[in-house]
């Protein structure tokens, strides 16, 4: 079981900033998400792009903002439970949290936030009989870790910037790379469009496009796919299959933990802590909604912070915690490194 | 006189940013600020040093997050009334404002947003008889343009950094630097007194200490100055005299403009949009105060962006606004200026 002082479900950048906030705090974190990576939306549908609206910075890559919260946080230590979903929440005798995940995973925390962004990301599946009998057995949605398909035979599916990219990277790791695509036309960043067109003329990608995939075959694991291409059949012997047809979100079991919902997102108290309907829990960043709500990072931010004040009244009642400056103060971090402003000397001239 | 849209009292990281958000939603801004230049306190207490807690930003010097958000602003071209204080404000009756400074220029608004952080930082002045006198006429709280000294002789008070820095920077403008102290000893960055002291051994600063002004000397303008040094009384001829003893925060005039004020803070609607008791004026940033207030950066980023969208429906009443993201839809800037992520293509591979 995973104890820690406050749970946060999502780790994209409101839930990771929270951690920071928490750490001035003393309180630890541990942070649940269904991807494979921390980042959320950021990392996982836009790294590349700029971001124009973060106080401070005129433009900065997404994936540059989410390194740059990992690199804020890490002195805090945070606990990460990734690839899974939080799906059952009981509130225990002591007003603590038991939260079990998709995978049975337990976590145990004081309070719970819900930094779920605008759900869990789930990937759009293919139409296909038997694909749900495959998954874990060949066919994946997400590229966890690369080196799984280290000189295997791969077929990627999908015209977009998540399928040219994986094409590209995978095209070094696999044995073979299959690309298909039921246009001709593929949408992405003309870099990687015009890598992609390079690895096809050098005989690293195997391009099959217009195609689509009509059947997956295979006993236990995957073995090969059928595709139909200019009305033929064709089958691809191959050992994955990876369909990267895009993510929609869902807010999924968290919809049903009691939760005051509003247009699919949660209501909380603005006018205070961003709580939910239920004690010790709060919802911050784009899952939420109140009045005058904007699904702004920079808001994430601040739900993130005044959120974390009051877990630390409910953590420490009756304490009271007087608002420290980091350029004053300092930050101690969990593990015993210390960020500080270079002190004043007093000394005499002469 | 100066009309804008939005007018903005305070020109610290809170209020920069306000033109921002407020640009993204075509309004014109205009700020006050009675330092002379824009960033508040970062700029003027603690321009080098560290802050840890700006989110995305696991360091960031004072002084350079004020030049990341000048970068950022700029494009929405803000107009600026820097070195005067706001002291009347005059409702019209159309519902807009009329904001009068101590100088007597004159704004006009359709929205007030009062950014003010602690206060106007007033410099501490020495106890001196005819001091106010001089001011204008020799003796200076802040150095606000450099060149003003070239080739003067300057005399300057005080042992912190602001004293230091100004006496190393000023010894290469002025003809003659004098710098004294009540005590021997200097509170500064270590570089700081390091440097005063080499330009001391190499008489480029004539250093005083410890000593005290005890009177100021001269007729329409300052000629002289009157030092108290081990009992012993000295003249010095002077241009310039510049006591750097440090600023205090005051509220000032704004506390008369009939604003709810509760521990020297504005009251707003956290709940909302910012707004203070009276229609039309707003408070973020340290100015406010409401449940659970904060009184940090981040916190006054968001409070800026909410405000924004409030005055956005008041000057464009029943005008539906829809958020864009910065990342999807570019920022185009008043200066005819345009930034936006890459766009995709859609190109055929063959």
């Amino acid at each position: 079981m995973i104890s820690t002082d406050l749970l946060i479900i999502g780790a994209g950048p409101t839930g990771l900033f929270a951690v920071f906030e928490a750490g001035l705090l003393k309180l630890k974190c541990h942070l649940i998400d269904a991807l494979p990576q921390p980042g959320g939306q950021l990392t996982e549908l836009y790294p590349k792009k700029p971001i124009f609206d973060i106080p401070g910075y005129p433009a900065i890559n997404a994936g540059d903002l989410v390194d740059n919260l990992m690199e804020q946080i890490k002195q805090f230590q945070p606990g990460f439970t990734l690839g899974e979903t939080a799906e059952i929440i009981n509130k225990l005798e002591d007003g603590t949290f038991e939260v079990i995940s998709n995978k049975g995973t337990v976590h145990h925390a004081k309070a719970v936030a819900i930094a779920g962004g605008l759900g869990t990301f789930e990937p759009r599946k293919p139409l296909l009989e038997n694909i749900e009998k495959f998954e874990e057995n060949g066919v994946e949605y997400f590229v966890k870790e690369p080196e799984h398909f280290r000189n295997k035979k791969i077929v990627i599916a999908g015209g977009g910037d998540s399928a040219l990219d994986w094409a590209i990277f995978l095209s070094d790791v696999a044995s073979e790379v299959t690309l298909i695509h039921r246009r001709n036309e593929f949408r992405g960043a003309l870099d990687s469009v015009e890598k992609v067109q390079a690895l096809k003329d050098a005989g690293k990608i195997n391009l099959i496009t217009p195609a689509e995939v009509v059947a997956l075959k295979g006993d236990s694991h995957i073995s090969a796919i059928s595709i139909k291409s200019n009305d033929e059949i064709i089958d691809i012997e191959t050992d994955f299959f990876i369909p990267l047809f895009g993510l929609t979100p869902k807010l999924g079991a968290i919809a049903n933990w009691g939760l005051e919902i509003e247009k699919n997102a949660i209501k909380v108290n603005n006018a205070l802590d961003y709580q939910t309907n239920i004690d010790g829990i709060y919802a911050i960043g784009d899952v939420n909604t109140y009045p005058g709500k904007l699904k702004l990072i920079l808001c994430g931010f601040h739900e993130a912070t005044l959120m974390c004040q009051s877990v630390y009244n409910r953590i420490n009642p009756g304490k009271k915690y007087v608002l420290k400056y980091t350029t004053v103060s300092g930050v101690d971090g969990f593990d015993g490194t210390r960020k500080e402003a270079e002190k004043a000397v007093v000394m005499k001239i002469d």
